[in-house]
Order: structure tokens, then C-alpha cells, then sequence
């Protein structure tokens, strides 16, 4: 509550809507590039002389080596682009030719404008979806929530409350290879960028993990490694552990052993039965979920043999 | 994901099923007792043969003393009420003549089946009240949703996807005194047992709080009594502190200084600028609001002068 | 800082001096008891009922019960002795034959003033021991730390420093079973009711296990299950994962599986190597063994099976 | 425990000796530069050329913009010096000339090796003195602990046995300024770079505060701006807060008001009284200022007015 209701509020909402514009406005001039290569002396000067000369305005810059000697390099720079003397994507082959090739780099550089497009897959239960959908709805997700697909039919209408496509998949146990190549062809034709597995309870085949690497994130119900598998919450609760968690992580071919890209926990105590570890654990993993995911949508992440490295 | 879709999934799918089934049907039977008093001799003793000798099993006993000689008692007893020897009414009717007057206590004795009926009231930021919709509409809350109250029309359709019925009350500056009768005429004719505010920007008359005493919860975006008033973010960023909070407490008269229920906080640096410091508070704020309601629902909340007792 | 030095410290340094007279004085006249059985109708009463009749004066009391319906129960009850009728073990005996034997309870009671004596094992890591033997000498312990053994020499300087005896007993590894007679035989001698693994990095025997069956704590440093055995900062490191965690646990015969008393977390980044998470590590190691002994010595853990109950 | 106790053991061992090597191996060739200026185009690509061809290897980069247009600009960068084309000092003149002063930057560049002393200040309470202490005996802190002084003489034993000078120097209530007077003659002729106000309960005079400008750091025990001044455990157990904090800051003019560096957290309830909250707070303040100290002597913090930024 404020001193005066009338008057107060209205400062705030329009504070609000300010950070709204402010963060649109922003992200319509914004560029990200990530850089993945061997330590070698200069790669900072070199890259930052680039983008200077280039008139772009760093506005962030993050830099890990693993070892000062023969270890590895990893960047995020993120730029202004209003003064740039040249189109962004003119720029992005120039500093291909002129810099990543003589480091031998592996980059990505990404106008933040270019929104990436996001296919939500999810099975029956539906916190994770909501919380991504509502946050999407909000504008607090960096990308565009394309299409929600379900193996089910049941969460239809909630989706349709977002004005967001539901698309149901059904998967029969004998005929899995039919649904898969239904889903393939729908990522495809939506041109999708990034698939969320918002508690998705099919598994997925090596082939298709690998046409989306490192675009593929699933949150799973525990704190891995611990609970690899089938219904982490029992398996909790029959350990008596003492803290349950959960874990963002982008897919590979084998099961939930993908690069961890965050994780988190809440404490719990005997008084807990499974249930109310399932009820503490979604808390959880919506946010955890969510996190990864913005964190995904603003280039932060660089992915370095079964680990992460998130900026 | 799991090891084999179909079949992991169906499983936990009905212990889902059966999780909400299990709760649903001991809510049926459940009921609870708390009780203040002056702290004396023999009362946990009175108390449970109370009970013992009506044929009600005790389920969950949690006691506080403030001071061995001379200080306050706390109690919360919960029950299961299908051996009792009379109908529940009657036994509490017999508490209050043999045990409560004895030992001259405040007390309250409800059935978890009386569930309580609550209004949520919110301004523009929608995101406690979405939090609170959504987790009544899964059934996690333990009270029923009557209605919504706000002072702006523009969340009129969020409400309507859930299937609660939306009030606008309009609040003119020069006219509060109309929409607040308004607003007490309405909570009275649904019967309303408690009032959430989740982000309600208008501040209320004493007469309104003590209409409803301990039955108004507010959730305010600081760690309390940190930044009190308007635009905590903005405090906090101007200080520089290093973490931000949320605080659900009971609303008195005085401006944000009733009994405080839950707290928690978040990380933040200098990175973070109002806005992000807005949107990390709203986390917060939803997990606070909510953890503060399911208290007062599971009548686990005594208020002890301005502070409270969680149980 | 204080407004004013002299008065206001002197303030605080005698308000600590009566916070340790106080919780002093409470211990002299502090008894619990713990209780484990089967749920049955009337356990609270007869219990509250006996220490009512008896003069004792209840101050904590805390219950919990698997299940309404043929769960198992346990309670942990607090109460002052000043008062009582007889003395402390005629009261034990009393409540041997007439309660505890009617609900064939599993049960123990202790008087807060009959202190534990513990041991502190420790190999080279002095972390966890510092730890402890500085919350001893500031008398947060309610316990006595009779004495350190190690299979090293060096922390012996460090040890004298708090007046506790240093035992060295080197464990050669072709007599490994000469070293534990000679630790079994001095921890006899000694009089020990609780052996701390301190970072002690010599396996047991099953005999030696056996001989103090859930009287002995050990801190692994990782978040169990995650991360059994060797060089878990190692593991974690290797895995990528984004929090690491220590685990404070009885120990039964199996490796690392005992039943968990206490469990944390920090955070951690791409930017920590294995000599930071160790680092990191170790303040949560410390905090985690430091509260699990805290409990066990106020008589607040029951073991259930492979689990724990933690009031 | 381990699975092979000696020769795990040995491999953990000799692995923390080597952390140990390295880290003190790497702090020899270590340097590192903080600045501060108006944000501009191309500071970045500036510094990083000069380092880069005076042949200094960046290993970390932090860099904070407060706004992409008219902002200030932050910046850390630790280089190794193995390959520098010319000393150190010749380099930071150099530094100065050619970039700092090109871009009005305030700055610093210090070479790890030159590590700074210390002065711990104590009164009564010995627990954030003891984790400093103990954190410097194992080589946790980069700084070297050149004396403890204190205002009681209680302390000097426990202080003894980590081999550290104790200085006593009593303040009586009318005679202040001599106190202070001897203060600062000590520190100025041991050239104390960094003084450290562990739990010292005298207030500082603005011209001593002012002769060690962003140089003296306290812990506060409260979650500031909450609990300002004395007692501050006793103010939060009266306003019956759910959390309670501790706060790592700069020492300014005016009380408990300097800019903070860290604070942190631990969740309490209605049955802590006055006396477990002191002794859960000393936890937090222990870690907080702990970490607060190692972040100044790792100069990864920069004052920016009365905030702070911390890399």
C-alpha cells in the first residue's frame, strides 16, 4: 500500500510502462556475440578494436579463460548499434573474415531485435507452461512462444487463454516414429529455434536431439545428478534427503546428463510426504525453468563439452 | 523425461491424481485448533485428554512458550474427526465450557472442510493476484477464490479466463469515501473471510482494517521495516543494498507495520537497474504472498500484539 | 559501530553474559524425551498426562505422525524439572512401567545437564574440527569435547591451543585393525557418547559402527546422494553442476549412506575450478556438521530406518 | 570418509597443497586494474591494445556500464605480467599517460604480490576476529594480518595463538582523542593499508574515517538500512521480523550509512528469543565480512558515491 493510493500508483505504472519502453526500445539496438577459443594473446584487444572502429558501443563484456596458459577462451560481448558504420549483417561477415577466422573461433552474433522462436512441449502437468506463457505475455522473455505441443489433449483451452496455438501430438506406444516426424515437421515449418520441454514426458529420439544441439532445454524434477530418471520425488523422499531441487539443461542423446545450465533447491523436512515435495518442487522448477531459458534467449550461454558456461 | 514415456507417465500422472485425492479426502475430516493464553501447568495435558476422551486422533501437535515461568502458550493441535463422539460443533461447544474457560484462552477451533472464502484485491500489477489465481484453480490453496476486486477495469479479462468473477470499483480521489463503502458492502454480501491485497495501490480506512482484524493480508515489495512506503525498489536501488525482499504481513492501521507473516529476499547487484530489481521482486513477492496465505488458510498463524507466531 | 561506544557496549557484553547465564541456568533444569512407536489413539495424553501429574512443566513439544492411520508416531517433549515429585530417574522408571511400556515405545530421556562427551576425529583437513572446538569453548555446544584423535600429528599445536587432549593413532595400512582396537579402547576409556568425523578420511569397520550405533556423525562433502566416495569436488567440478552441497549424516556400515541429518547448498560458476568449489566447500561444511551435532546433542534427531526425523 | 583411506587421502592431500601452490604460484605474476570514468567510445579497445602489446596476458574482464548513453563506465581487468616488455611500475606510468589520462579515468593497477596490511579491530565479541584470523592462518585472505587491536585486553590470548600481534589500547569515556591518537600513530607506522573493524564498539571519528578513505570496512549486524545503531538483534526480535541479516560496508561519516559491499540472510522464527538470534547472526557475520574483506584485497570493488560495485 502507498501513502496515496491515487497519486503513487500512478508513478508507479507509469515507472512501469517506462521500464517496458526502455527495455523494448533498448533491445531494438542491441547485439550479443559469443566467442568460444584457445587462449592466445590479443583475442580482447583485437575484438574490441573491431567493434570500435566499427562504431559500436560495448555496453557489457564478460570474459573467462579455464588457464592463463593453453586453456581455454570464452566471450560475451554485448553492443549498442545506433552508430554502426556499416548493416549489422555486413559487420557479422567482416568480423568472420577479419577476426574469427585468424582465432579460429566458434561465435554466434545475434541482433537482440531477431527474436527467437519458441516451441513449448509439455505433457500434463502444466506448471511450467504457465509460468513461461505468462511471463512470455508479460514481455519479461526475450523471444516468442510460437506454438505450445502436448502429447495430451487436456491443457488446450489454458493455452488458448494466452492466444498462443495448442498443437496435440498424440503418441501411441506402438507408433512413436509417427508422432515424432508430426512434431519435426511442425518445428520446421514454424521455423522454431528453440524447443522447451516445460515437463514433457516423452523421450525424445537421438535424431532428433541432434537436428536442434544445444536448442533443446528440459527442466528436470531433481537435483542432478542425484534422481536421475522416473519420479525424482520419490526417490527423494525414500532417501530422506533434506533438500529437493531442480534442474535446467539442454538435451543430448543421453538421459538427463546434458549440460547443466542452472539449477536450484528448497529445503524440506520429515514432515514432507511425496506430495508436498511434488507441490515444493514445482515452485522450483518453474523458476528454474525460466531462468534458463531467458538466460538462453539473451545469449548468455556457451556450451563447453557437458558443461556450461552461462554469463 | 523419462526412461520409457507411456507408462512412467501414466504412473505419475495417477500419483498425482491420488495425490490430490489423498489431501482432498483428509480435508474432509481434518480440524484445527489453536489456542493463546497465559502459560500454566497442565494445559497440553487438558488439551489432549480433551480430545483423547471425544475420540479425535491427533495428528499434528506444535507448541510455544514463551517463557518457562510467566510467559505466553501457543498451541496448534490438528485432528482427524471420524471417531469423534458428537458432531463437531457440539465438541467445540464443550471445549469452550470445560477446557478454554478454565484456563481463560483465545482460541479457535475450524474444520479444514469451512474452507474460507477470500477476495483478492489488485490494482494494475497483476502478478501476485495471477500466482494466487492460478494456484487456487490447481487446488493448492486451501480456501476458495470468490472474487476479485479491483480499482481498474484493465485485468477484467485475465480474471475471466479462470472463471472468478471480476468487480471493478472505481476509486476517485475526491470520492474514496463511496468506494470504500462500496467495497465493504460487497465483501460482506459474498461472506469474505479474508482479504488478500495482492498489489492493491489504495490505502485503507481504520475503520475497513478493523472491520477485519488478522483477516487482511498485504504483500509489500521490501524487506520490511526496510523501505517502507512507496516505490520500494527504488529505495533499494538508491541505497545500494545487496539483496531485495518481499514481506506478507496482517494490515493495521499504521502503513505497512502489522504483524509480519513471511519474508524472503534476492540477490541483486550493481548490474541491476529499477527495473530488473521490479521484476526480481515480482518472484518474490508471489512466493512470499503465497506462502503467507496458505498459512492463515491452514490456520497456522497466531497473532501475538504485532508479531506472529507460524507455526 | 554504537552511537555511543562505552555505554552501549557495555550494554551488549552483559546482555550476552545473561544470555549464557540464562541458557546455563534453563540446562541445569532442562529434561526430553523422545519417543517413537506406533501411532495409536490417546499416545499425546497419556504422555502429556504422566509429566503433568508429576509436576514437570512442559515447554516444547513437537509430534509427528506418518500417517492418520496405522503410521508410526514420534514426539519430542521439553519440559522443566524444578518441580517435579521424585527425582529425574525415579521419574524414568515411572514412565518405563506405566506408559511407555503400554505403547511399547522406543523412547530415551535425558537431563540437558548430564552432557554429552564427544571425540572429534579428524585426518589433515582442519576446517570442520576448528569449527567445532571454537563453538565449544564458546560454550554454544551442549556438549564436551573430551578429546581429538587423529592419524596425523599435525593439528596437535592447533588443538592445545583450546585445551582439549590430542590423541595420535597412526593407522599403518597393513595393521589397520591394530589402530582401530586402539581407538575403540581409548574412546572406551573416555567415556564417548558421540564420535564426530571431522573430516576423518579412514574407513570403519563394521564393528566399530556397530558398537555406536547412530552416535557417530560424519560430514561428506558433497550433496548426497550426488557425489559418493572420493574427491567429490572433484565429481562436481567434472559435471558441471551450478550448486554444490555437504551433508552431515549418521553412519551406518555402508559408504556414505547413512541416514541424512542435515544438508546445504552454495552457488557456484563456470568460473570456480576444483580449488575454489574446495574452498567454498568447506564453509558449508562447517556450517552443515556444526547444526547436526548442535541437534543430536539436544536430543532433536530420532532415526527412523534409513531416515531421519530432525525436530 | 573414503573408500581407501590412505591413499585417497594422500591424493586429496597433496591435491590442496597444490591448490595451494598454484594460487600463490599464480598471485607472483597477478596484477590487476580497476577504473572509473565517463562512459566513452572505445575505452575498451584502448586498454585492451595497451596491455596487449606491452604483452600483458588479460585473464579476467569486468566491465559495467550504467547506461549505454551519458553513463559512467566500470571496469576490471587482471592480466599476468610474465611477458610484460618492461616492469610493472614503468607499465602503470605509462598507463597513466598514455590511456588514463586520455580518458579522465580514476584508477588503480596493483600487482597481487603486494599484498595488503592489515589491522583487525576488536572489542569483546571474538567471532568475526577469529574467522579472519583463522582465514589468514590457512591463506584464504590475499592480505597480510599485520595486527589485532582492541579497547579490552580479554582477547590477546586467544589472538596469541595464531602468532599475531595484540595491541591494547583502552578508550576511557573522557579521554577519547588520546585513544584515537594512539590508533592512528599504530597503524600509520605499521603502514596499514586496510582496517578492518571485526565487532569494534567505538564510534570513529570523522577525521580518522576520512584519513582512510574506502579503506576501513565494519559488519553491521542487521540486514541494513534496517536496525540502524545499537542492539540491533533486540530491535528485530520486537518488530518480529522472519529474517535476519548482517551487512559488510565502507566506513563513512555517518553511522552504519557507508556503502555497503555484501550482506546476507539466515531465516528465523517465533521461538528464537533475543539470544539464539545473536547466535545465529554470528554466523552470517562471519560469512558476510569474510567475504567482504577477501573481495577488497582481491580489488574487485569499486565505490561509486555511496554504492558500491563488486565484480
Amino acid at each position: 500500500m502507498l501513502e496515496n493510493g491515487r497519486s503513487s500508483e500512478g508513478g508507479v505504472v507509469s515507472a512501469n510502462v517506462q521500464d517496458s519502453l526502455d527495455q523494448r526500445e533498448r533491445s531494438e539496438t542491441t547485439a550479443r556475440l559469443l566467442i568460444t577459443c584457445a587462449d592466445q594473446a590479443g583475442i580482447v584487444a583485437a575484438v574490441s578494436n573491431f567493434f570500435y572502429h566499427h562504431g559500436a558501443n560495448i555496453t557489457a563484456l564478460d570474459q573467462h579463460s579455464t588457464d592463463p596458459e593453453g586453456g581455454k577462451f570464452f566471450m560475451r560481448l554485448e553492443f549498442q548499434t545506433p552508430r554502426l558504420d556499416m548493416p549489422l549483417d555486413l559487420l557479422t561477415s567482416s568480423f568472420s573474415s577479419t577476426v574469427a577466422q585468424r582465432y579460429d573461433m566458434h561465435w554466434s552474433l545475434k541482433a537482440a531485435r531477431d527474436r527467437r522462436r519458441i516451441a513449448l512441449l509439455v505433457s500434463k502437468h502444466d506448471h511450467a507452461l504457465m509460468e513461461l506463457l505468462w511471463r512470455a505475455a508479460k514481455g519479461d522473455l526475450e523471444g516468442d512462444v510460437i506454438m505450445v505441443v502436448s502429447n495430451h489433449a487436456q491443457l488446450r483451452e489454458r493455452v488458448a487463454a494466452f492466444g498462443v496455438p495448442f498443437e496435440h501430438i498424440e503418441v501411441k506406444a506402438d507408433r512413436k516414429d509417427e508422432a515424432e516426424a508430426q512434431l519435426t515437421a511442425l518445428l520446421s515449418e514454424k521455423q522454431i529455434d528453440l524447443v522447451v520441454l516445460a515437463r514433457y514426458m516423452q523421450i525424445l529420439t537421438r535424431d532428433f536431439v541432434n537436428a536442434y544441439p544445444n536448442q533443446i532445454i528440459n527442466i528436470h524434477h531433481s537435483f542432478l545428478p542425484a534422481f536421475v530418471g522416473a519420479d525424482p520425488y520419490r526417490q527423494a523422499h525414500e532417501k530422506g534427503v533434506k533438500l529437493i531441487g531442480a534442474t535446467a539443461h539442454y538435451v543430448t542423446e543421453q538421459l538427463d546428463m546434458g549440460p547443466i545450465i542452472d539449477q536450484d533447491i528448497v529445503r524440506v523436512s520429515h514432515r514432507d510426504d511425496v506430495a508436498t515435495l511434488r507441490a515444493k518442487g514445482r515452485d522450483i522448477e518453474r523458476t528454474v525453468l525460466a531462468r534458463a531459458v531467458q538466460s538462453h534467449l539473451q545469449d548468455k550461454i556457451i556450451v563447453d563439452g557437458n558443461k556450461t558456461v552461462v554469463f
